[in-house]
């Protein structure tokens, strides 16, 4: 079996700045390490997948980004979206490459900016998800849930599969209410979704061609044209013909031969400076004081992040305070999706050199 | 009567760190308006005192800011200490050039760091004192206390001096507990000590001969050397000889002579960050916001200061953010006084050069 590793990175997003910019998305950034996320993503893999079986898909703004911190990949493997188009797109446009590259190939689909804290665990089970791959079926990696988290998408695991780990997929469902959550999180058939999925490549352009034919058509000249001249023109002129979906709607929830195989690594997606105190280490008094400067005193809590200036917050709890270097933010923890805000007021203020 | 106004400028501190460093002390800030504090101290003056009867004593390293930060003044009337001594040796020294250049003079001791958001009325309270001091008294102008504050020290008014609103002073008081605090406010008998006196030339040197015959004898050659090419050498040897004491302690408390003009004209010490709301105006929801960059989303009672870069302070309740350019402080207004310790932590880890 023939394992290859498919980053989406194509995400760009605001719950970052002033840390993340328009040309330094998230994916980019030394969030759960002191090496950016994608960085990780790719070394997590070691002993899975090899460098030259490491694919990456992103916008083309990104390219030299991808080329500079996923050390050791071809060029060739880094696959240029001509606009952002969701998941579906991103994961069709891998599929018809690495199934030219491999037609027997196993595809790992990951998403580039999220943290995993066991790693050893982490392969352990996408090599159990990649063994029920390999017998057709399109596999998601459900993550155990460990709080009624309200914002994710959610797995009903059904019966077993086999007799390894893995499960068929009763239902996916949508981001729950709290209470709904809670429930969730107690009965144990539920596992999070978190973008990770597992399958062959034919098994996935098959899936296509089945619950998406109109991508699927759109598809179909960019295959032929993979590792010819007239690629680039081709994948210009079709891909904006794919419709803009993601590939749990367009697939996943579609496709009867879905499983689940459960998994439990200390998976996080890092989804705002808050959850820097779940991933990173954190000082006596529970908070993260992170980049040279940075300096939190009797503070509880906390997330201080500098950029080489003093940064001195004293007395605080449950804040975040970052400073980038040319912008600095601080918002209460509890209120992280409010950076939208600030970018907001930026742009009003035609400020957007700083965003 | 001609009222010569002395500006004492030796203050030093950390309280409004980042802002203020060692070779920008606070009164060289622009806190209560958009122009430094010592700037609108000698500015508010304009109508009682000429800029050429307006004198400022400092520390030699602040001797170039105060030229350039006080308009029109005379730089020989710009009196370097050699060393800080307090307000007693200060008063001294200014007293002796006072009365050296004019033995009628009435001076006006003012410190130069404070916030007075009536300046006619100031005047006017200025104008009266100085009727008194004509007569041989040395006047404190005590300030209508609005809070029961327990960081100042009151003055407890005595009996009518004449038909002016002049009182005798019954006590000089210690800074109160709370609760005592309280009883002055409510009994309308205590004004607030603000460093502000008004008295001639020659009645402080009769005071200080007195009550500081320490100090005095250590002044006689100084006055003697005033105005002759021996005084920086005269002043270096015996300048350090005076006790380093206040004037409050060294003679108002001491002296039988004391009188004081209560008055009500928007004062403020401007002892933290936090006292900036209640000097400088505010926005709807009770912020002050200053300095290009400087951004308060859905923010209350907060205070926001940037130096050019965006500064974006979110949801945030009672906040102190404060960017100087090469370094940023963060705390909870009612901590504001604990500025002191992210001091000491810059010590401590030799990055005094943000100091």
């Amino acid at each position: 079996m023939r394992l290859h590793a498919v980053i989406i990175a194509g995400g760009s997003g605001t719950r970052f700045w002033p840390l993340s910019r328009k040309k330094l998305p998230k994916q980019f950034l030394a969030l759960g390490t002191e090496r950016p996320l994608i960085t990780e993503t790719a070394a997590r893999l070691k002993g899975l997948c090899r460098p030259a079986e490491t694919w990456v898909v992103c916008g083309k703004a990104h390219a030299p980004l991808v080329r500079r911190h996923v050390k050791g990949m071809s060029p060739a493997h880094v696959l240029v979206e001509p606009e952002a188009r969701n998941t579906a797109p991103a994961i069709a446009l891998a599929a018809a490459h690495v199934h030219a590259a491999d037609p027997e190939a196993v595809m790992v689909v990951l998403p580039s900016d999220h943290h995993i804290s066991h790693p050893a665990g982490f392969r352990e089970v996408l090599g159990q998800a990649a063994e029920v791959a390999l017998g057709g079926h399109i596999v998601t990696v459900g993550i155990r849930p460990t709080r009624p988290e309200t914002g994710y998408g959610y797995i009903r695991v059904g019966v077993p599969l086999g007799k390894g780990p893995a499960r068929e997929v009763a239902a996916f469902v949508e981001k729950p209410a709290l209470e709904v959550a809670k429930l969730y999180l107690q009965s144990g058939d539920y596992l999070w979704n978190g973008g990770i999925f597992v399958f062959r490549a034919d098994v996935m352009l098959d899936a296509l061609a089945r619950h998406m034919p109109e991508l699927s058509r759109a598809l179909a000249p960019v295959r032929l044209a993979v590792g010819t001249k007239g690629y680039a023109k081709v994948l210009a002129q079709q891909f904006p013909k794919m419709p803009s979906q993601s590939i749990d709607y367009g697939v996943m929830e579609k496709a009867s031969n879905v499983a689940v195989v459960p998994g439990d690594f200390g998976w996080s997606d890092v989804g705002s400076f808050a959850a820097l105190l779940e991933v990173r280490p954190l000082d006596g008094a529970g908070n993260v004081v992170t980049g040279k400067g940075a300096l939190a005193l009797e503070c509880e809590g906390s997330v201080v992040v500098a950029a080489g200036r003093p940064v001195a917050v004293v007395g605080m709890k449950d804040v975040v305070v970052v400073d980038a270097g040319d912008a600095v933010l601080v918002v209460p923890r509890e209120k992280c999706q409010d950076v939208r805000k600030a970018v907001e007021a930026l742009k009003a203020r035609k400020l957007e050199r700083f965003l």
